[in-house]
């Protein structure tokens, strides 16, 4: 018997070892009569959100249908939506009020069987697509060592391919190496005469996501620009006539590029860009300290200058799940799916300086004790998230900062108003923070810079 | 018998072997009196234009004396301002007007003699500051080799402080590697000493110039974001004292900053942040053309995020005087005037990518060729300046891609409506272009993207 437990409230969910669902999805499809199907594929801090934005369509014309897998780290999920619970602790009210309104029209459904994307019109690919990457990098001069295995990645695509429509449109929102989407429309070509179908007939597109889990979680994904591509002008019509109908194109005018691969590169160029312009600033704040220059003072005064509003300021590290693996993912893209005899050496580089940004401020940190000893401090830290009014531990800069702490004995204590459990550590994390006054730390470390730290200093 | 030939229109001034001007200086002084004397030194793409700006100061308090060397590269500058030439060709109407209005008024006037100083009120240092780089790294993947002498600069600043009233303002625009303000005040107060003057009247403030030398040349000074130091409480308040006399400071107010080398640091950052913006998007573009994307597309569908408006396009190269050697500044200060064990290896790579650019521009021209043979092809180049509608060649990234042509016995044709005589190269330039027609030549190359070349496709 496996079991799947809820990071939000620890439930324990029982994996069923039957995997048709097929009676409850038609059940919800029937109540739907009329309306057309979305499958979305992923229920992660994109692929939730997007389902009830879909949800929410201002025509209301969508039941929309997201699937997850019933694994351990997953299935969870399905059952919290099902149940009622939105399955990511928001700072943006939006979330709570979209997510009730899909119950209250019962156009939401979750679950974990493939039968599903038999019925849509419409499937968005929101699973994610990871960089495989040791640590050895960290605290060394080293260059980064990482690999990309798409895998799982052409799995999920031959899933839909195996059951979707033949004319289906197939969007796919990950962020992928750039050429990816050419390889998911020849994988799913080949379903097609697998299954004996006809070929031409499937709509294949990339539009990325700028999601941002913040305060502005639901906005991030219905009033901001889209980039999007098709692997013809068919499928690029699709794409851009369902855009129309989440998204506010008046407002927010859509662009189209020429091909899948320009949609691609701009996700991970625009990524590696921010990437690059922290690993910048890494080195110039050190030397900022040398010459006893504020550099926060500086940069707000370069800011004054349009063209250079986006110089950066560093912080504790870089976390996410975007900046930490989208450079990597573009250089791995370079030399293995286009051939290139070299990868993109300064991206790499950024992400390798930024990963180290936690280390450093370790070493600060570990310095301001006298004789630079920290072992068996008692100390608080404020906020796990790797972003401000954020919910999202993944690839946090806080958790280095944490084993660092660990491994140095220290006796930590943890919280983060979004944050009930962090899965990377297993560590629960308290909401509030009010037992500082009682544990009494030797120091306090604001690791995230929620707004509710600034607004009671 | 030293001669010093104008680029501007030929001319050639001999060098007087007495450099006592000072008859000249005090009827200067004398016609104008009653107004505040300022002395600019170095007559150059910045001490030319900040003395047209301050003899045009809105309440006309200021009597501007130019000071340059009396030397082959230089003084026919001074010639030329006394004459009534401008020794810079602009696309700013306003520079003409400005100049003509100081001659009309008889407010400005240039000279050789270092006794001008002697009856300044502010001071403002506009010389250069260069950076010795070889070219070992062009076409190689070799690091950058580079060194900074600060001997001229000093002693620049000992004329200074040797002639100087005791209460001057000496204002540092020279963009100088950080640390050097703090140097030039000590050399100040030694002079003072010397000449058993009070040390602590002097004072030294640094500002640093955001001058463009296009069609915004005059604005670039007069209406634009200022930031400012002073060594000292008392010198940063003349120095924003005498900055609102000449700068619209309600529009674009002035930032005071906590010390010089913070100041001096801001600027060598600005620049660092633009080079390597640069240089980033150099390897992106190689990666584009592999993966058939056209980058420009990408880029513009980027821009639309207010976060990454700042994002560059890639062109034949990075030129000019600060791009090319600010990050280089900022890397030697770090290590020679902070004693840091290491300089700042992003910074200094990318001035080492942008250096290269222009070669891979060379070579990607050359593929254009059947089998590569660009051997004596007659080539007519539009545009030799470092950026578009500018008349500037100090380390145009054209110059580069004229050697590179050069070396392959191509045929030449200059042309740039902004440049008479090409210094670097000792070549004359010719200001139309319709003998194209004339010439017919095998490749036309627009090297620098003047408007009048995108006006007349």
């Amino acid at each position: 018997m496996k079991i799947s437990k809820s990071t939000l409230s620890g439930e324990e969910y029982e994996i069923p070892s039957n995997l048709d669902d097929s009676v409850n999805i038609d059940n919800f499809i029937e109540a739907n009569h009329g309306k057309k199907i979305i499958v979305v594929q992923g229920l992660g801090f994109v692929g939730a959100v997007m389902s009830i934005v879909c949800a929410n369509s201002p025509k209301d014309e969508y039941a929309v249908i997201g699937i997850d897998l019933p694994s351990p780290d997953s299935y969870w999920k399905i059952c919290s939506i099902n149940n009622g619970i939105f399955p990511i602790i928001s700072s943006d009210n939006k979330v709570e009020k979209y997510f009730k309104n899909s119950k209250e029209k019962e156009n939401f459904y979750a679950t974990y069987d493939p039968y599903a994307y038999s019925l849509a019109d419409v499937i968005i690919v929101d699973i994610n697509l990871d960089v495989q990457k040791d640590s050895s990098h960290i605290a060394k001069e080293d260059s980064i060592k990482f690999s990309v295995d798409l895998s799982n990645f052409k799995s999920s695509i031959k899933v839909i391919g195996n059951n979707c429509k033949q004319d289906a449109l197939v969007l796919i929102e990950t962020t992928v190496p750039p050429g990816t989407t050419e390889l998911a429309y020849d994988i799913l070509k080949e379903c097609m005469i697998n299954r004996k179908l006809h070929t031409g007939k499937i709509n294949v597109g990339h539009s990325y996501e700028r999601v941002m889990p913040g305060p502005n979680y639901i906005d991030s994904i219905q009033n901001f620009y889209r980039v999007y591509s098709g692997v013809n002008k068919k499928s690029a019509d699709r794409v851009e006539k369902f855009l129309k109908t989440i998204i506010s194109t008046k407002d927010y005018p859509l662009t189209r590029l020429k091909n899948t691969n320009s949609t691609e590169l701009s996700k991970v160029l625009e990524n590696s860009f921010r990437a690059m312009n922290i690993a910048f600033m890494v080195e110039w704040s050190r030397y900022a300290e040398e010459s006893s220059v504020d550099l926060y003072e500086v940069v707000e005064a370069i800011r004054m200058r349009p063209t250079h509003k986006n110089i950066m300021l560093p912080g504790i590290g870089v976390g996410g799940y975007c900046l930490t693996k989208d450079p990597l993912l573009a250089s791995w893209s370079k030399q293995n799916l286009f051939s290139s005899s070299s990868g993109l050496s300064m991206s790499e580089n950024a992400v390798t300086t930024n990963d180290n940004m936690p280390y450093y401020a370790f070493q600060q940190f570990k310095s301001l004790f006298k004789d630079s000893k920290i072992e068996n401090k008692k100390i608080f830290m404020l906020g796990v998230s790797y972003a401000p009014d954020v919910g999202d531990t993944r690839y946090t800069p806080v958790e280095l900062m944490y084993r660092l702490l660990m491994k140095n004995s220290c006796e930590l204590y943890l919280s983060d108003p979004f944050i009930n459990f962090w899965e990377e550590t297993q560590q629960t994390v308290s909401k509030n923070y009010n037992d500082i006054n009682k544990i009494n730390p030797d120091a306090i470390i604001i690791s995230t810079g929620h707004s509710e730290y600034k607004e009671n200093k």
